[in-house]
């Protein structure tokens, strides 16, 4: 642990208020020094969307009176937030970046859609450790109390070990009592997906338009998943990288007809 | 080439009626049957955004009179016309999906933030053949011209030899004409990003907001990376994974306190 109290940026995708963000901000309080930067509304399933052909706005906000942190609400998505945070706010790069707690899971494929992920990930391309946290209840009256023990122990040890660079960490929380949850495990990404079922309306003026539904399908039986560790009461950590390139597909992709 | 024609679902995140896409749709009518799925409006920089808490519209829409394809214009994000082309217009999955051909680069850590790379992305999610496109030229009156041969050798190769699950092609094109290109390079993505910098504006109620601006810093100088190939006269490929997973990392993680 740096012996300076280490400057922590919070911040998540289901708006500044949610109290998967209230229950993060009370454990990072208990770990350095708390800048909170948010979105002033849900942004879910934002990806790694970024706002460049509309304006931004970050003001200082109080959410509850006398808490130990200073606090900002933005009108973007969470990559805008961490981005905004670093250049305007801070003016120093923090030691260290959560996202979260998110109402409901990112484990899996989720972290390619997860405004959660995307924060962090966002700070990771700025060199900054950074965790994304989900908690695997979308209600707004998720119990985030159990999460607590957990989510201090990672934190804990990435401001003791640091991340290599190009490393970020999802970390997802099943839905359990604290004595139910069995432990930490590191895990790799499951191979699932989302199988989308649209739900086809029609509006009062007589045009169609759809719902986005699914259901998740994980064919993927490995022990070493987050989906495997979830579903067994673990907590899942899985490190996760954007360098997005299949290096193990270059080799193959040299034996083309690119340029004959 | 399979004999019968293949499918080809078209799609992009400039817009339905953006110069690119009708450039790359053109190019696809030589090469199998054509059903074009693209935002009503321009999505850049929209990421893996999918739309869950709003309704959507995907409407057939004549751009052209007398044009082979069947087009359908939808209100949501790239990922979003992916997802509704293959479940409620296709009703099979298609052979290929291309995206493009996008007005501006996304190479790079670019890849995170680009709407086009995220239909790609969703296609290859669903185990669907997929190519993004991208320009490096972000003017509306860009010439596409030159881009054709090469999106044309490209996409052959992919319905000639398939990808392997879980890769999705990322192509960048030089802003050059045909003959000053000096042909394909398969490529890493390069280590880069963006450096951010907020322009601070008061608005006419007094109120302080941002434009987002920034600039593009690569140190990588390895010649195995896009931005080489481009800088250097090459149309860049590279095979980008969804497996976000660091599996380099894991090992090490392991050995952190998290169960002590």
């Amino acid at each position: 642990m740096p012996k300076k109290k280490p400057l922590i940026l919070v911040t998540n995708d289901d708006g500044i208020t949610a109290p998967g963000i209230r229950a993060l901000i009370e454990v990072m309080n208990e770990l350095g020094e708390v800048v909170v930067v948010a979105p002033d509304s849900p942004q879910s399933g934002m990806g790694h969307a970024i706002t460049i052909s509309d304006t931004l706005y970050c003001d200082p906000v109080t959410v509850k009176e006398d808490l130990p942190q200073k606090e900002y609400r933005c009108s973007g998505t969470p990559a805008d937030c961490v981005k905004i945070a670093t250049q305007e706010i801070l003016h120093r790069k923090p030691d260290l970046c959560v996202s979260g707690i998110n109402h409901g899971s990112n484990s899996s494929i989720n972290v390619i859609y997860s405004g959660t992920m995307s924060a962090a990930v966002e700070a990771g391309i700025e060199g900054i450790p950074a965790i994304g946290f989900s908690l695997l209840d979308y209600s707004l009256t998720a119990d985030f109390e159990p999460t607590k023990k957990f989510v201090k122990i990672i934190t804990e040890n990435v401001l003791e070990n640091g991340l290599p660079k190009g490393v970020v960490l999802n970390v997802n929380l099943p839905k359990l009592k604290e004595k139910e949850i069995k432990g930490i495990k590191v895990c790799r990404q499951a191979k699932a997906n989302w199988v989308e079922e649209f739900d086809k309306r029609t509006n009062p003026q007589g045009r169609d338009y759809y719902w986005l539904t699914g259901k998740f399908v994980s064919e993927d039986k490995g022990e070493d998943t987050d989906e495997w560790a979830l579903a067994n009461g673990f907590v899942s950590v899985v490190p996760v990288q954007f360098d997005l390139t299949a290096h193990h597909f270059i080799q193959d992709l040299n034996s083309w007809s690119f340029n004959d």
